[in-house]
């Protein structure tokens, strides 16, 4: 076999074999193929497209490039969640401790981010002394113990993913469903669990902008879990505005805590609730996500989800001071206030802007070598549709360097527009489960 | 300007401006835009096409990413012929002493071959001492002197071309017309000649093999002509079956000899005088092809022709001997007769066929640093159409090495169907001048 007649195939629209992706994905990543060959395979593949059956080879032949954890010593169901990303998105940080309290095991493996904030384990190291490096011994341990653990990715998995996905950054071709959509399972699959929540985020702040890429992205996804025997759901949920109220490290973990004590922000607490019912679900813990949300709250209410974060925080040498008095966790010096120039109804408040203003903050990286300032970021007093007076609070802003606030508060501004009817707004436009048909959404 | 916007620009399907298209030519040239991303853009030229106004800037950037040759010096009009090459062409070897004997300067660079034999410059050479290498200095005051000199191509030619074919060549991205047209067409306009005339091969033994690709390359590299200013017709030939009846390099050069001298085989001798009175046409030394056909009809009849080739070959130290007496030039050893095995018409003589059992033989290169044998070839005794008997000669097979005829002899048997039945052929299909409507052909 060589790579010339596997890119003439997809060039003319043929469909791969296993063989051949398999070739490709391995000799690749060996470096037996050159990057030339590869991106010339990834344009093509860009605009011929991948069909179902190719694009679970390609994220089968990137699972198997590379070490696949394997997590059988842990008994019981291990559950694995990701976002396609947006702002202020913590969700990791509530959602895993909340499930884990209703036996569930996470044995999530989390990246750092490149983007609006931090990854999550960037998020988690506001807490004193966390240590997201554990040896795969360590890691199985504390599942087995905790039913939770949150390490940093190794590059030992799915190797392939990581070049291939180095290349496209470089050569345009990143924004292809088939490509997204095996670059994500690929990390997942290659991480061992049993079943996997998908949150695919669409709108302003979100990678997928309108509804139908997410949608096609969430069944492109569910397909190769089904495909490769792995039970997946996804959920669209809406990235036009940011979620929750606060968007920095710090300040989520704040947001974080105060959902495990039953106080959180209304559209956070609910898409918490739904993904982790749709586990619980999937795992067959309840019979119907209505029931997985009631267990899911009364775990809230008894304090034992918040007990959860204090054993992983704990367990992972972290301070846990923080949990009980936020003003122990990572705090900016100086706050200023946005206020409304003029009464109405908050008719947009643009995600990807307050993420823009976030990152001129400090709170998140321009490039990898960036270094995150942990406590600044944005408070935001008035979401989507709320009505306001000239004068009333839009905003608090979290910083350190004076400069980086010149930046950051006029990009904020600009994220919120007044105006004088209010407009609808939506948190989770549904979900898709294996049965789901092409292009639709279920109601969860 | 980014090369990752140009990308994404045309894989997009857009129209790229001419300064886009420079930006990358030249970043390419000069080691500055990697290859990686030069392939993922020619993948998606490849599948989202180039207009004319683009593929012309293509060619214009690649032009301009070396030396231009300024043949201002020679005064008059300076003629260039190219062939996208076929089995048994020796075209130039006749045409550029035919239309030099009527007065047209013929400044020419030609190519070593990679193919079912050499290139003109390797058959060249079968005048023992004959030099390819010329300073300008040399070259121009040869043209100046007799009309005419051939030589070998400089690398400072359109070197953005050498570059982006050597990656097309490995990255799947060969058969797309505006890419072939323009790499064809840029060296040609490097070259510094007022006319061009295109030969066009289609059909089994081309690199186009049907007459609709064939057109479209032809129309398009006119256009290219006509965008930059450089008059250019094309011509469509045939090249199902061989051109003439001798392939090889010694062999072929006897063949345009006998050509020069009024005894070459009818198509070969149709090809030199349509194309060479085009461009007499062209050049308005005469007002019909017609004409033209008939004023270098006598240029082989009074012998001026034949006398041009020899002051060619003379001027460039080779010896002339051969031209008088074929048996001067390099003769093979041995010949195998090839016989009929039945009765009835030649319905298919398969050029790709013949020019492989060459090949096999020796006659041409497999790779770059192969070493021809120029003594070695066939000769056709029978053509499409012609009758044949059982036991009759078809083709005489010269060699040297036994293993090679052994290789070669079954695979040109094989070029050979004989029905009972006569079937049609065609020479040449027509000509695309600036006036041509695309995808038609206008009779010559």
């Amino acid at each position: 076999m060589r790579a010339y007649e596997v890119i003439v195939k997809k060039r003319e629209g043929g469909e791969l074999s296993s063989s051949e992706i398999d070739f490709l994905v391995q000799g690749y990543t060996r470096g037996e193929i050159p990057d030339y060959q590869m991106s010339s395979f990834l344009m093509a593949a860009f605009l011929q497209g991948l069909n179902s059956q190719e694009t679970a080879q390609l994220t089968k032949s990137m699972v198997h490039s590379g070490e696949v954890l394997d997590l059988s010593r842990i008994s019981g169901i291990k559950v694995d969640k990701h976002s396609t990303g947006g702002v202020g998105d913590k969700t990791t940080l509530a959602l895993a401790p909340l499930v884990a309290s209703a036996d569930l095991n996470v044995a999530k493996m989390s990246g750092r981010g490149l983007g609006h904030s931090g990854g999550t384990i960037d998020k988690l190291e506001a807490f004193l002394g966390f240590t997201p490096e554990l040896s795969m011994e360590n890691f199985i341990e504390q599942v087995q113990k905790h039913n939770l653990a949150i390490v940093g990715q190794t590059k030992q998995l799915a190797p392939a993913d990581g070049k291939i996905y180095s290349l496209r950054d470089v050569t345009a071709t990143v924004d292809s469903i088939p490509l997204i959509a095996s670059s994500i399972m690929s990390k997942k699959l290659a991480a061992g669990t049993n079943m996997i929540v998908l949150d695919v985020k669409v709108g302003k702040g979100a990678f997928m902008e309108n509804l139908e890429d997410a949608t096609a992205l969430g069944h492109e996804m569910v397909n190769i879990g089904k495909n490769l025997g792995r039970k997946t759901v996804a959920v669209i949920s809406d990235m036009n505005q940011p979620l929750g109220r606060k968007v920095g490290n710090s300040l989520e973990v704040q947001e974080a805590i105060a959902t495990l004590k039953g106080n959180g922000p209304e559209d956070f607490k609910e898409l918490c609730l739904n993904l982790g019912a749709i586990l619980l679900n999937m795992a067959e813990k309840v019979t119907t996500v209505t029931e997985g949300k009631k267990l899911l709250s009364n775990k809230i209410n008894s304090g034992e989800a918040l007990a959860k974060l204090e054993q992983l925080v704990k367990a992972q040498n972290g301070d846990t001071s923080g949990i009980h008095n936020t003003e122990n966790l990572p705090q900016a010096k100086h706050y200023k206030i946005l206020t409304a120039d003029k009464s109405g109804f908050i008719t947009n408040l643009d995600a990807k802007k307050v993420g823009l203003a976030s990152v001129n903050l400090g709170a998140g990286r321009a490039t990898k070598e960036d270094k995150i300032d942990l406590s600044v970021g944005i408070e935001l007093n008035k979401k989507l549709g709320d009505e306001v007076s000239t004068g009333d609070e839009l905003a608090k802003i979290w910083y350190n360097d004076e400069d980086k606030l010149l930046q950051a508060a006029p990009i904020l501004e600009d994220a919120f527009d007044i105006s004088e009817s209010a407009s609808g707004k939506s948190l989770i436009y549904g979900m898709i489960t294996e049965n789901t048909n092409p292009g639709e959404l279920d109601s969860i």
